[in-house]
């Protein structure tokens, strides 16, 4: 037989497989609404076994492990149907971004997180500078500033784990993600003078290292790259400071070296967080964080229920579950929660039920937000 | 009809659909056969794209999607079966620890790095400590120690960047993995002197701030728990540390106050490292990190192949990939790689093809380590 010969019969058992697939998927949508009807549970794991098992009974042996996939496969695809059969869409609200409104700014003037307010919400905003992350989250709670912008993850260093912990103890929402270039330069007072030490945040140190460690400088770490910057402004001129260009200047300060970062390419990107739910019409990405009870099956039949939607996944991040979540979640057995961004509006009907779903069956879930990229 | 008919029926429709998929499956046998001896390429995302639009364009409206997402798994499912078929299984070198070994520590004596030694090693390793984390993976590298052992994961700030970032840069393997409880304590020279200042790591002075704030102690930051501690020993009472009680007991420390951590569960997850692949007999863990395209169809694909596997996954995370993998994969599309843990050993077929087929397949791979945790 050629080629041509077996893709006639492939297309042929396609053919009668669909057909199949569509009697199934009917006798399902008869079995879900005969329990709404009489008031019965419409998904039971115990019938899904037992489907299985007969299944890999009658399988020839070599395609056991093949048709139990086959039909898990199945048995998902009509849950994701009945889903959104059942589901009701639900009304979403959809707002914009306060015109001039206040900002919370980690830092002090000139350092990255203040590009990021400047970039997010131009010349208008009044911006607030606050010591830690945790009084920017603490600030826009309490009402004193519309917003925050926090980093959330850099290119280089990862994910910034005290601003997650702080989305997962303050349950507020992003409402707007930017990046911000990170190029770093080595600032001086006088450019003429010999450089003793150099200070800087320690993780812009450390993008640094290759740098540093061929000239030899001492290094110290400093808070931030702005307080860094200011330090060196006030003192000596034998000390230098890593910082962005943005913020030498700021500070009255010479750069003695550019593009200094072991590196090149290196940003950071940060999130503008609010108190309450805000979603622009236009907006793009989804984040929610949920909790699975196993990862591997569980993990893998929630990806058919964003697959079946037809959205993109972007991001995916398992992280240990905090103590007060486990707490919330009711059980020990959840011990990961999932950090998931994708593609998509809140407003689309289908992730609208997805969602919907999602919160009714996850020991855990909430969402993050739906928002857009700042560019 | 009552539900009992409805299920005979729906058992009567899975059965044909058995057939079906079962006669289905040895056509595609036939084909890859057929293109194996004429020399073709087996997989041809051109005909599975066809198939689809076939399928999508004689199924029913409301089942487009839902046909779509069954065929486009049937293709995954039979490509899972013939990569199994193509692939030889490859004979994998299993090896044994060394005995006594010379281990490479970060740190210093006292250290929750040197408990972990300890742990995985026992009393008749020879400990040497190194000032920096990339200091033991150059030990190891370059062969003056058997293996290191870094933290790589704490429960409460999580991973540990720059493990991951020297995992990537000098390629080599995870060969052992364990925890070890973090217990913080307040340890002091005389614990009849009033506290002035609380000196420790970064890490553990913010997994204390509750404690340490509801106290107002002043706050300093130390290299690590075991300089701060040994700080303590050499200057005035009125100094205190947080560290370990084995610590403080090292350093000849009171124990000021105990359990001092926000959060009681607290622990922190240690790689151990070395040169070669080194697989036991019953090594259960497998860790690989790999690139995939796109995220959204590609990741959904190849958690299809380890569920078909029979792979349980443990741990998943995309994360940005550095510039010299980027460059290694030859392709700017590439933007993220994922780190996958899951229970399995390579000696196994199944598992043993899986990996191979996906070094052939993934744009960039690397197979971290199969070992298993030290309890």
């Amino acid at each position: 037989m050629n080629l041509d010969d077996i893709r006639k019969q492939i297309d042929s058992a396609d053919s009668r497989l669909l057909e199949l697939f569509s009697e199934r998927m009917e006798l399902c949508r008869q079995v879900a609404e005969y329990k709404k009807e009489k008031g019965m549970p419409v998904f039971q794991s115990g019938r899904e076994k037992e489907v299985l098992n007969k299944i890999a009974s009658k399988a020839p042996a070599e395609l056991e492990a093949a048709s139990r996939l086959l039909f898990s496969q199945i048995m998902e695809i009509s849950k994701c149907l009945q889903r959104e059969q059942l589901t009701e869409y639900k009304e979403t609200v959809l707002s914009e971004f306060k015109k001039d409104p206040s900002v919370a700014c980690p830092g002090i003037k000139g350092s990255y997180s203040e590009e990021a307010c400047i970039k997010a919400f131009g010349d208008n905003a009044r911006i607030d500078y606050y010591d830690s992350f945790k009084q920017v989250f603490d600030a826009v709670s309490g009402g004193r500033a519309d917003y925050g912008v926090v980093p959330i993850e850099n290119s280089t260093a990862g994910s910034v784990e005290s601003t997650y912990k702080l989305l997962e103890q303050h349950e507020m929402y992003i409402c707007g993600r930017l990046s911000i270039p990170v190029n770093h330069i080595l600032a001086v007072r006088d450019k003429s003078k010999a450089i003793e030490k150099v200070i800087s945040h320690e993780q812009a140190l450390r993008q640094c290292s290759g740098f540093l460690d061929k000239r030899g400088y001492k290094q110290r770490a400093a808070e931030n790259t702005s307080i860094a910057a200011k330090t060196v402004s006030e003192s000596g001129e034998s000390i230098a400071c890593i910082c962005s260009a943005h913020c030498a200047k700021l500070y009255g300060l010479e750069i003695a070296a550019e593009n200094i970062a072991d590196i090149g390419e290196n940003f950071t990107r940060f999130v503008i967080i609010s108190k309450e739910l805000q979603a622009e019409k236009d907006a793009d990405i989804i984040s929610v964080c949920l909790s699975l009870p196993h990862i591997s099956g569980s993990l893998y039949k929630l990806l058919t229920r964003f697959y079946f939607s037809g959205l993109n996944l972007t991001r995916i991040e398992s992280r240990h579950m905090p103590p007060h979540i486990k707490k919330k979640s009711g059980s020990d057995s959840f011990e990961v929660i999932f950090y998931l961004d994708f593609e998509g509006s809140i407003s689309n009907p289908s992730v609208n039920k997805l969602l919907q779903n999602l919160k009714a069956d996850c020991g855990y879930y909430r969402l993050l937000g739906n928002y857009k990229e700042i560019l």
